[in-house]
Order: C-alpha cells, then sequence, then structure tokens
C-alpha cells in the first residue's frame, strides 16, 4: 500500500519544548520519523513524506505548508487507492502493529490515538475525507459514514501512543530499540519508576 | 479460563482526587470494575475480585488486604493454571480485547499499559511471579525470563489504557459505552477539544 507520512519539518513537537529546545526537538522528531519509514519498509509499503518544509529522510518528499487536513486531502485526491496515513510521532510503530491496519477490513480503517487523535488510516474510499482539527477520531468516524465507507477500527497500543508530550517519552524508552530511543539515552533521558507510572528524567539537561 | 480482578475498594484511583471527591472515586472505580466484569462475561471467562474489602459487585469476592503483589501472587499459588488477572480500571476493554490476550500463544501474556504498567497477564507457567511495583513490564518479562517462560506480549490500546490520571477520563468518554462512560456524564464530565489532545472538562464540578 501507498502509505503517507504527514510531517511537520518546521516546527515538530512544539509541546515538548519544556524539556527539548528547538535543535533537539528537529533532531527527536527525525529520528522517529526514520523509525516510521524504517517500519512501513520492513511491512512492504512504499512511503511519502508530505513535509511542510524540505527534510532529508529515506522516502520521496512532497513539500507542502498548508494545513495538514488539507494537505493530506489533496494528496489522497492525486493518488490511486488505498492509500494509508501513518503520523510521524508513532515511535513505537512495528511492521506487526502496521500489518494489523492494512489487514483490518473496512473501507476505511483508523486506529485512535490518545486524546481522541487518528494515528493512522487506511483509505479505501474514494469520497472519503480527513479532519486533522479537533477530536479526529469522532470526525473520521463521521466522515466514513456520511460517504456509505464501512468502518474498521484497530486495537493498537503501538499505534495509538503518540509522541507528543513529555510524558510520552518513557514509552519510546520501554517500547522502541531504534533511533528515536537511542537519540534520547544520547540526550541523557532515563526511565524512572514511581508508585504509579514511570516518566523519564534527564539529570543532567533542559528537562 | 479463571481471571482475577484486583479492585482497591478502600481507597480507589487515589490519582483522580484533584477530579472526583471520596465519594465519587468510590462511585466511578465500581462503574469501571462492572464494565470489566462484564466484557469477561461475555467473553466466556470467570471473573474473581481480589479486593482490599469487601464490595458489592457480580462476581466472587475474595478480599486480601495485603499489597497487591503479595495478593495476587498467593492467588495464583491456589489455582489451577491457566489463570489472567485483569485490571479493574481497564475501561475501555471489550470482549475482543480480551479474546486477543487469552489467544496469543505464550507461557506468560502481557499487555503493557501507559508508564511501564502491565494492565493484563494471561499466566500458564506455575513458577512465575507477578510484581507490580515499579516498572512491571520490565519486571515481568524478566521473571518469564527467569523461569524459561515463553513470552506473549498483545498490542492492544483497549488493554493498553488504565483509567489514573485526570487526563485519561477523556478515554472513557471517547471509547466507553457503558457503565463508566455514563457515570461521567451523569457527573457532569464533557469532552473538550483543543490544538492537542482532547481532554474533559467538567463545567458545574470540583474538576
Amino acid at each position: 500500500m501507498q502509505a503517507l507520512v504527514p510531517f511537520d519539518a518546521r516546527h515538530p513537537k512544539s509541546r515538548l519544548s519544556d524539556v527539548l529546545d528547538d535543535d533537539e526537538r528537529q533532531g527527536f522528531a527525525r529520528a522517529m520519523l526514520a523509525d516510521v519509514l524504517d517500519a512501513l519498509d520492513q511491512a512492504g509499503h512504499s512511503a511519502t513524506v508530505l513535509s511542510t518544509a524540505p527534510v532529508e529522510c529515506d522516502a520521496p518528499v512532497v513539500v507542502d505548508d498548508r494545513p495538514l487536513t488539507t494537505a493530506v486531502n489533496d494528496a489522497l485526491d492525486d493518488r490511486p487507492l488505498p492509500v494509508s496515513i501513518v503520523m510521524a510521532d508513532l515511535a513505537l510503530v512495528t511492521p506487526d502493529a502496521l500489518d494489523s491496519l492494512f489487514e483490518t477490513a473496512g473501507d476505511v480503517v483508523l486506529a485512535p490515538g490518545l486524546g481522541g487523535g487518528t494515528n493512522a488510516l487506511a483509505v479505501r474510499h474514494h469520497e472519503f475525507q480527513v479532519d486533522y482539527h479537533g477530536t479526529s477520531v469522532h470526525d473520521h468516524r463521521e466522515n466514513a459514514k456520511a460517504v456509505d465507507a464501512d468502518l474498521g477500527v484497530v486495537d493498537s497500543y503501538r499505534l495509538g501512543i503518540d509522541i507528543d508530550d513529555p510524558m510520552d517519552l518513557i514509552e519510546v524508552l520501554l517500547h522502541n530499540n531504534r533511533r528515536a530511543r537511542a537519540w534520547l539515552v544520547d540526550a541523557g533521558f532515563r526511565a524512572e519508576a514511581h508508585d504509579g507510572r514511570a516518566t523519564v528524567t534527564r539529570p543532567d539537561g533542559k528537562g
């Protein structure tokens, strides 16, 4: 399947600004992007990065600086279906998790993300449109219904956890064993156990 | 499969104390417990609640007020295997998600939870012991290795999201359609969209 990987090359991961400076956020976002592209490649899918600015990576890049929803809908119009849309910050993603997305039946298959996001989609219906504004998992259900598309939902932790907030970084340390984890370890991040959920600590750094 | 459902009937969900008072936390925790018991029943499993104090619910209750790890290990010793251990705050759980836990191959199968927790386990190995202190998903991997148990991991958002912190409540509003969601709606909680993840708001309440 053709996969679109939206990426913000200009201001990536702004919600990590309390723990990573601008350059660090650029580096960490690119490490996650590389991991996502690797997983897509290993799952046998052909990725195109849909980026807000030029970015060096191991896939063709289409630059489109319009809002995410507009850029993705136009990219869907331009391509033969099926097409998947896989977010660039899914640092936990594996080929198996992607297979479960692609193998779930439905004209539109979505992977819900934390806080109502839509972390991945497989689109096989020509009239379906994305809407990433607001609670997109709700809007995508409605949009599928509006065009009579059968909706599938894939139940996956690895697709559901996107890395947006500082509290998400522990998930990378615990469940990624590739570039994104190596990047955090090199930057001095360590796991810290608590009575409740574990978090990260950065003894010598900004966080 | 026999299922153990640990439940803290005395001080449930203390990390929700910023948004729910004591009585409310008792009510909400019992609504989630009822949903988990329903899902186990629908999946054809026989649940026993392992509670720190007596609790009224739709399953047999064993009262054990010792720490969670001790109580669960003793309960495992007492029972013919396989036994599953399913946390009482998995408000997103469905019979399908439980099936994926029970159908994954392994002497020990675990469902990772946010922040390194272990939200569900299926245990088919007599020497395996649980350890819920600290980063349990790590400790359970090590404990399985130490007794030469084949480890399976189930990739499930519905098993991975436990409801512990105020930010988790949005997941109940979005992905539960049973008692726990009804409880939150009755208590005045509503979803609120943002640029990032959606959260809950409670216009007329404590939250």
